[in-house]
This record gives C-alpha cells, sequence and structure tokens, in this order.
C-alpha cells in the first residue's frame, strides 16, 4: 500500500506539475531585469501591469508572471492538471473539502483555470489547458526534444522547480493538499519534544519536492512567500550562478550549499521586487511507490543543512510581503529555526 | 488530451519502476568483482547460482541478479507496480493483449510476481511486493532520507535508471508497452524516406526514459539486451567513472558524451560477462502531461550524438547473447545505425 | 639535476607565458563575431585590418589578434619574457643560434619585441613590455584580484593557454625551443619500431603543456597552425561549451574528451576563418624540479586518448593554411595519426 | 620589473614546490585512518612514532608524516628546491638573513637537508634529493604521465597543495620568505583604518599561494599551523568530499565555499589529531611576470568570502597546537577575523 496517503485508496496523479506562478514586486522594471539579465529567463510578453516569463526549458509558454504591486509575494500559485477529467475530479474534491473557488477565464499561456484560496491563505488555481512554447527561428534549439534554443545567458536557469509557502498550520495545508490535489508528503520536521510539525515538503511524481510547507514565523501573517525556485541541470550551474550574481551585486542570502531535507543543492538570492529566488540543483529521486514520509527532528545530529553550514536568521525571518516578525518566544525561535532549514 | 498514448483514455500511472534486471553471466565470479568493486555495488546476498547486488541509492533490496549461464543476456526484467491493485489491472491488461503469463513465488528482494514474455522475446515480470531496504549499522546514511550510506567505491552507480531491449518490431514491442504497462511514447526515430521505426524510448513518469527499444541488428535473433544502466548524479561523476573504468582495464566502448535522444550523459562498458553497462546522468525532464512523442529522422543535421560523436559500429551490431550478425545490406544498416545511436 | 634539458645547467625561467597569438582569417567580421558572441572574448580595439581581443582572465590588454587574409593560419606567435634582462639574455641566445631576428616597435598591447621565424617556419616573438588591463567601471570584477568581471558570454573562454604547431622536424623545433627560449620537454611521442619523434609537448612553468610541437603531415608544407587553445576551470565548463557550439552551429570535430598526452580535458572546433581553436582544461601539474619527459610509443594499450575515444582523420591531416595532403604511405599515415593524437 | 619582490632584482625560482610537512599529533592510528580511508591518502611506510603518507598524484614518494606527539601541530615544512645549485644558494641567503641553521642527513623520501626556524616559530627546511615514487604493479598507473594509479578512495586527495601558517608578524615573516626563499607576494590583507598587515598569501610560481601567512590570534604562541591542503582537481571533487566527510563523521568546519583571496574553493575539517585540513580546488592562476600583489582592506563590500559566507569563529581562534586563545579587544578581534577569512 502507498503509505503516504491516507486520503485516497491508490497514488492519485492528477495534478501534473507546477505550471507557474504570479509574483508581485514593487518595482517590476529591476524585477524583469533581473530575471531576463541576470536570472536568465526570456520576457514573453507584457500586459497591463504584468510582464510574462519563461525559462529556456519550459514546456509551456510562460511559467513566471511579474506584476507590479504595492508589496512583494505570491499573487497566485498555479497548478496544472493531467487531463480534462483531472481537472473536473480535482475541481470536485475541493469543493467536497468546502473550499470557494471559483472559474475564471485563463490568462496568457493558459485557459480556464478553477481560483481558490488554500487553508494557508495563499491563492491558488488549478487549470488543463495550457499553450505550449513554439519557438521562433531564432531560439529553435539543435536538438527538437528540447523547447527552445540553450542561451547560456546569466544563470540560465532551466526550469520552473518548486514553491515553498509559509503557513500557521502546517499539518492542515499538507494534509489539504494530498486530499485536494494528491500532493504526496515526502519528508516532514517535527523538532523534538515538541510535537509541532513545522514543515513539511511534498511532491506530485519523482521529484523531491514540487511544494514545501513551513511554518509562519508571524503569529498573524498568512498567504506568505518563502521562496520560488527554477532547477539548473548541475550542481557546477549553481556554483557558476553564484559567482554570477556576485558580479552582478544580487544579495545572496543562503548558499551555495546542500539541504539535509530534499537533498538539493541550493543558492538563495533576493530578486529586486524583495521576493527570495532559488537556484536549486539535484534532490532525492522518488521512484519507488512505497516511500514512507521521512520524520526528521533538531536531534539529527544538529544539523541543518547536510555538510553543517548554519542558516542565516533572515531565513527564518523574512519572507514576502515583508512584516514585522516579533521576538519569538526562545522555544518557538527554536521550533521556526528548525523548520525552515529546510 | 494526453497525446502519448492511443491506448488510454487518461496517463495511466501503474507501473512504478525498473525494479530489478536478472543478468546471465558466463563467469559470475568476474562479474560480481565487476559490480561490486568497479561499479561500485553492494553485494547483498547469494544463491544458488545468482547473486543479488544493490546500488547505495536504490530504495529496495536488490536491483540486479547476476546469475551464472553459458551466455550472456537479460534473463528477465522485473516492473514494479504502484499497487495491489494495479498489480491486477496490469495482468488483466496483459491477459486481454493475449500474453500467456504465469505466477511466481518471487524471488530474493520481492513477493509475487506475473511472469510473461513479451512481443520482443524478453521475459518480464510486474509485482508489486518487494522488501525494503534495511541498512545495517555501518551502513547507515547521515541523511535518513537516503536508503544508505554513500560508499564512494568506484564508480558509485547510485541507481537502478533504465534497460535498452532489441525487438524485430519496434512499433509493436512499444505499443505492447504502453498498452499493457503503460508505457508512454517520448521520443522515437524514423529515419527519413525509410518509414521504418527503428527507435523508441519510452518512460512511466518524469524521466526521459525507462525503457528503450531499438531494431535488432540479427534477422533472427529475439530477447537480446542492449545495455543495462545505472544512474550517477552529476555528469562529472560520469567523467570519473572514465578514469575508473581506465585504470581497471575495463572496455570502454562508448562515451562519455551526450545523447541526441533523451540527452542523456553517458558511458557504455562491457561489463565481464559481456553484457554492455551503461553509467548515466542527466536526460531531459518530462513534467507536462501533455507530451507530443518527438519524431527523430537521420536527417537531423546528421548527427547521431548531440556534439558530434560517431557511433562505433559494435554498438550498433553487439548484444547479448552474442550472435553473429550478417553483413547488412547497405541500407539496412544505415537505418540500423541510426536506429542504435540513441 | 633538472632533467628537462640538456642544454642548461639549471632550469631556465626566462620566458613567462604565451602572451599572445596573431590569427590569419579569410573571414574577419565572422571570426570576431566568433570568438565574441560564441566563445566568448571581449573586442578590445581595433586597427586596420585587425581587430585585437582578450579573454576575461587575461592579465594583459590582448591576448589574440585576428587580421584578414587571404588564409587563415597564425600570423605570429608572441612569448612573453619575466624581465627586460630575460629578454637580453633570451634574444642572445636566439642570435647565437643562429635565428636572424628583427626588433619591431611593438603593437597595440605591448612594446618592443625581438621577432624571428623558428626552425619549424613560424613567426614568434619574445618581448617584456606590455599593457595591463585596467577594467572600465562596467566591467569591474567583484574580486580585485582578477582582471575583469566574469561575463558568462557564451563559451566564457577564460584565458589563453597553449598553441600546437606543426613541424617537418619535432626534435629540431622543441631542441630550438628548449635552447633558445627555456621550454620544458614534458611528454614526446615516438611511436614504437619507428624512431622518429611525433610530438613534443612543453612548458614553461606548471602546466602540462604552453607549446605542443607535433609533425607536419604534408611532406612540403612549413609554420602551419594545428591549434590554439584558450583555458576554461573546470571540466563541466567543456562539457557547456559543447552546447553552447551545438546551439551556434559550429562544427566540433573532437571531444569532449581526455587526452592521454597532457591530460587535459578539450574540445576542438573551428572557427569560422579555418582555424582549429580549442576549449582547454585541466592537465597535469609539474610542480618537481626533476620531472624526467615521458616517452610515448603508440603501444601504450593502444589509446590515443584516455578514455579510447577515436582520433578523427580531419585531426591529423587538417592545419592551417589549409594545403593538399598527398595521401601518405601506411606507415607514415600510422606515425602521423599517432603524433597528431596527443 | 617584476613588481612583488623587492629582494631580487629579477623574479626568482629557485624553490620549486612544497615538498613535505610533518604533522604531529597525539592520536596517530586515528590520524592514519582518516588519512588513509577517508581522505584518501596511501600509507607508504612507518618508522618509529611516524607514518609516511603520499597523494596518488604526489611525484615524490612521500608528502605527509605524521608523528605520534603529545599536542598536534606543524612539526615541520619542507620544501623542495630546483637544482643543487639552489640549494647552495638559499642556504647562502638563510645564513646572509641571520637564520642559525643546521645540516641533517635526510628522511624517508629526501636527502640532506637545511633545517631552519623561521622568525615566525616554524622549523623548516630546504632540500634537493628527494626520492621520485615508483608504483608497484598494482598502483601502476594506466597513463605514464601520472604517478600512480588514481584509486578513488575516499576524497582522493590528489597532491599537496599549499601550507597557512600563523605568525605574530606577518610582514616581517612574509619579506622573510621572500628574502630567503623567493616567495612572491601575490595579496595581503590589511584591514582599513588600521594599517597592520593581518594576512599575506605567497605563491611559488603559477599558483595562488603555495603558503600562506596570517595572524596569530593568540598573543604569545609562536610556530602553528592554521592549516594544510591537498588539492582536488575539479570543484565538483571538493562536493563529493563533503559528502564524504559527512557520511564519515568527519567534523567539517567551514566550506565549501569560494575564497576571496585566491578564489580556491574550500573545504576544511579537522582530522581526528586535531589538525585542521582543506580539501581546495582551483584558484587563481598567475602567468604574468608583473603581478602586482593585491591589497584587500575589509571595506571591499563586506565579504570574507566571494559569496558572502561568513567565516565560522572558530577559524579565527582555532590551531594547532591548540592553546587558550584570550578574548581579544573588539578592534584586534575585527583585525584577526579579516585575516583569517582567506
Amino acid at each position: 500500500m502507498n503509505k503516504t496517503s491516507k486520503f485516497h485508496p491508490e497514488p492519485l496523479y492528477d495534478v501534473s506539475n507546477l505550471g507557474h506562478v504570479e509574483l508581485n514586486t514593487p518595482d517590476l522594471a529591476a524585477s524583469v531585469r533581473f530575471f531576463t539579465e541576470v536570472y536568465g529567463l526570456d520576457l514573453v510578453t507584457t500586459q497591463g501591469d504584468s510582464a510574462y516569463l519563461r525559462a529556456w526549458g519550459d514546456h509551456d509558454l510562460t511559467s513566471l508572471k511579474l506584476t507590479q504591486a504595492r508589496q512583494a509575494g505570491a499573487a497566485h500559485i498555479g497548478w496544472r492538471v493531467m487531463s480534462p477529467q483531472a481537472l473536473e475530479r480535482r475541481v470536485a474534491a475541493l469543493k467536497a473539502y468546502g473550499v470557494e473557488g471559483k472559474w475564471i477565464d485563463g490568462d496568457v499561456g493558459h485557459g480556464a483555470a478553477y481560483s481558490f484560496i488554500a487553508p494557508s491563505g495563499h491563492r491558488m488555481e488549478v487549470y488543463y489547458e495550457a499553450e505550449k512554447y513554439v519557438p521562433a527561428a531564432d531560439k529553435k534549439p539543435y536538438l527538437p526534444n528540447q523547447p527552445q534554443k540553450f542561451s547560456g545567458r546569466g544563470v540560465a536557469a532551466a526550469r520552473i522547480d518548486h514553491i515553498n509557502i509559509l503557513t500557521q498550520d502546517v499539518v492542515k495545508t499538507r494534509e489539504f493538499a494530498d486530499q485536494t490535489m494528491g500532493f504526496k508528503l515526502r519528508e516532514h520536521l517535527i523538532p523534538g519534544g515538541q510535537g509541532e510539525e513545522v514543515g513539511a515538503w511534498m511532491s506530485l511524481m519523482n521529484k523531491a519536492h514540487d511544494l514545501a510547507i513551513t511554518k509562519e514565523p508571524s503569529p498573524t501573517a498568512s498567504g506568505r512567500l518563502h521562496h520560488l525556485a527554477y532547477a539548473v541541470e548541475n550542481r557546477e550551474d549553481v556554483l557558476r550562478a553564484a559567482d554570477i550574481f556576485m558580479e552582478n551585486d544580487v544579495h545572496i542570502e543562503f548558499g551555495p550549499a546542500k539541504h539535509s531535507r530534499t537533498q538539493g543543492f541550493f543558492l538563495y538570492v533576493y530578486e529586486p521586487g524583495g521576493n527570495r529566488i532559488e537556484v536549486f540543483s539535484g534532490g532525492i529521486h522518488i521512484f519507488t511507490p512505497d516511500w514512507e514520509p521521512v520524520t526528521w527532528g533538531t536531534e539529527v545530529k544538529g544539523r541543518s543543512t547536510a555538510w553543517g553550514l548554519g542558516v542565516p536568521e533572515s531565513f527564518h525571518k523574512y519572507a514576502t510581503p515583508d512584516v514585522q516578525v516579533p521576538e519569538a518566544t526562545p522555544a518557538a525561535k527554536a521550533a521556526a529555526m528548525a523548520a525552515l532549514s529546510e
């Protein structure tokens, strides 16, 4: 029996992948410049107050929408499903859960979507119809099994990979993701002698995670973004990215190093709008049908990262939109720190 | 609609992964020595004329069974399914297809399996129950989300990845794999001006391929193995493997280089028993639900590999068990060469 | 005693490094485009029929001069010396050897140089005064121990590394290089049962080679270029370069793979003017004062490259300027092939 | 003119390389086990209370002597010179400087050496005669331009690279190294608004450093070792080393990350005897004859490492032999921290 879900009799594969994310930014021009010139995405089009971008390895037309707003943050998160039937089933499951969603007509790059607010306060949507990217002549790849010519510009982020959201109630949010969309719990963090689960890493198919859910450090905030990650193919690409960020005066917050959870090789920076962006490579592969979620406690030899690198305090406290995070009690602080060290 | 199958109304995820392969070898002792000391697997146990091995990153107890035999080749290929229900469904589909299989009690590392001969002549089995590897104290990994301590011995092959079989009829074999087990066609090769499909690359979930099916160069042979591949995590690991093979007098046939199909970074050697073994890294990732199979023709700028490296003739002709492959007609030869250049 | 020279009582360190090379090209515009946009050099300036370029890691202002000419080839090779006194000594040694040189005033990037024709027919020069590169504000590196900001453009070739010239008489040419300039013989190739030395690899200080000298395949040609190489820092950069060449329709002749001689990780392409250009990484390091030249014969397990990759015939025959190379006798052919497989 | 020395009219190349280091250890057996099984060196022989080891890429017989002692630390540091004449010249220079040395007969792996105590309190020796390593049959490399078969065991440290010593007076120590042995100053650190030089990086030929000299944090200690480093060829080897240290419960103090000074990619651990040991890769290459020493101040955008990773306090305070380092004044502390962040 598949051990990762109590909600489904068999593993559920109705949701396919993280399709796109909309990030708010108080400085759209600077954010677009960062994502295109330094991070290496392509600008697909602009419309109203938004710019649509894509990575060279994204299958669909666009994976990132940047929108001018008062504050940074994740405006919405788009999960693509497997088929029209899967979309119907997921909408039914959301309604059965009690979620009050609405259908929207779509946006640049995708069709009708069912938009809803998750218990964590994040706006999400599920959709099936999406526009496949068709390269113009100068973007045509040499190898036809790749959507677009490799540009090699800047970090050359290859494809959208995962998102990390904050929530007041990790268990509730991950059970929601499992029950309504079929996210599989791969690992979670329950600091020893405390009992509260403060982090959960979930994936849809073979990856270590498509969705990370960690404890919100502010007692009142809701719907905040911890980080959005694009993947690159090799660890060397992450090291190269660090040099490129360094040369372009981009603030490196954390990494390159190796996570304990997911074992991903990571590098976190802030884009000019303030959102935390990751360059990610690797991570464990989950091929077995009976993966048992790994439960981590802080007692695991005291290491927050695989090789012992400490987690900077900002990584525990800062998220978008930015709010004043009150000084935590020592116990709460330890829990939050453990939770966010992924 | 999912474009990759005409046999299923929706993508089918009943088969989970390549669970294990049994290779025949005329020199069991030498093969075991190669796979443990050079390739870096661990010997799990021996029983009768067989040795059972595992890679440090394999979830299940064993992924490779080596059996003393008169000739090299793949004795059987084990596909693990998602659940007991999925097993029932797949057996029903096999029977509906007309396959005459039989239930076997299991083997070291797995339980009851439905064993059958595929139209390509290969013995395969589907099974659900498998024994999870539990490390002894000295094999316990530092990070609990990994089955076993990383040994770093030799090539340190990380996990079983894919198998390439030969068949007289590529289309029939891939349609069988799709219809009965839900393999998804990702890429295929139909040399221009010829019309015969000579290669197909199929996967179960996000990988570029779990099963490669290429045209048998011998007009009469059946059930032959082209190669078995284990994965490593980075391209540097493949380059390092080349040095280790070189220092240990292992015959390197092809690579390291990058395939056009799958884009995998590859290295092929012969183990002492004669079977072709690959060290594989990377490959395209398929996250989209509407992947359209890529059709390759030899006219694609004439390159059999991504960077132009030519394919050695042995790669087109040699397989296990070894048979005399008659000199092909020039036309057939061109087709076979294109087919096998993956 | 230092074993590498019979000409000097002690190791001689008067010549410092390969300072610059002038390449002729029949299509200056296309060559400049290749070297800047694909290979990743910067254009420093143009003057007359020449363009001056530099790599981001070159200490001096310019390391490559491209000159419009009827035929491709190496117009001259500039060796920088250690000091004004070293320059005097080297000029004296050249004159003592019988070389008829002349002083020239200098060129963009360097001062007075003593220009001469080596016995191999190549125009060379030795010089001390050179202009150090001073980056403009937008090229200023983050780390001040690096000459210029890392651009990451294209292949991002990091610095000029070595040159491979062809000669009718390898022994004579390498003894000249040793006797007059202090090049140290590191490795040479004398195919078994033949006795003729057909390749020599020489370096100035710690590198595997700054100068490679191999047997000219044409019985009459003189002063030809086999290839010019720039270095990158890691093998991954060479693999990345292969993708970039592939996407930009640059003809890849050979590699990526690992040489036996020098152990360098290599990749050879043709620039649009026809010259063979290498992307090089690694290579053995020579720190010991008593390195004994390694003598290679073809019998070394028959491998021309470390991992067994065969050498393409063009690598044996093609050089710039291009001449018709007559069909060699089988014996001569074998020797030439062995010689050029480096 | 060569800008790196006021003591020599021309660049001096009499000292060739760091030949060997003797480390004291209070637990010889554990240290030997670490250096062989984890770090990947080979045990050459034992004699008395000492064990002699070598890396697979070392040219000479042995590069590390481990000696049972009450306290960890560097017992002596051996610099190999270029020739017998160079040895005479260096001994003369040492005597002219006022150093009181003595000739010793030699040790396993090398002949007569002139042993002396540097102004920093470290015992050093210069020597020319050394025993070249000759591999037994099972250690014979496939490629004859390499001293020994690549084992791939553990970290597989490739060759001795550099040493970092502590001194009360950085300027005095580096001027001594330059004046008597010809070490070239490549970079030094003089924290802004303070004036005291607290770090100097010096090399013999093309490397970023063979000798690092940093400020002793204890006001009274003398002759202490900060770290000894062996090199590996690629950054991936350093990342791999981190996994191997992790799996073998070796304390990782710092890294993997990239230094600002030298730009080396580093990883520091403690061997069981307590000495800090580095795995090092890369570093800038110095080919130009007129390198001007780079002067660093702490004001360089506040980064102690290239990508912003903070330096752990132990890296500033801990050295061998271990002494109680008194709490520094804030100003002295800042200086020491800057100095040691390399």
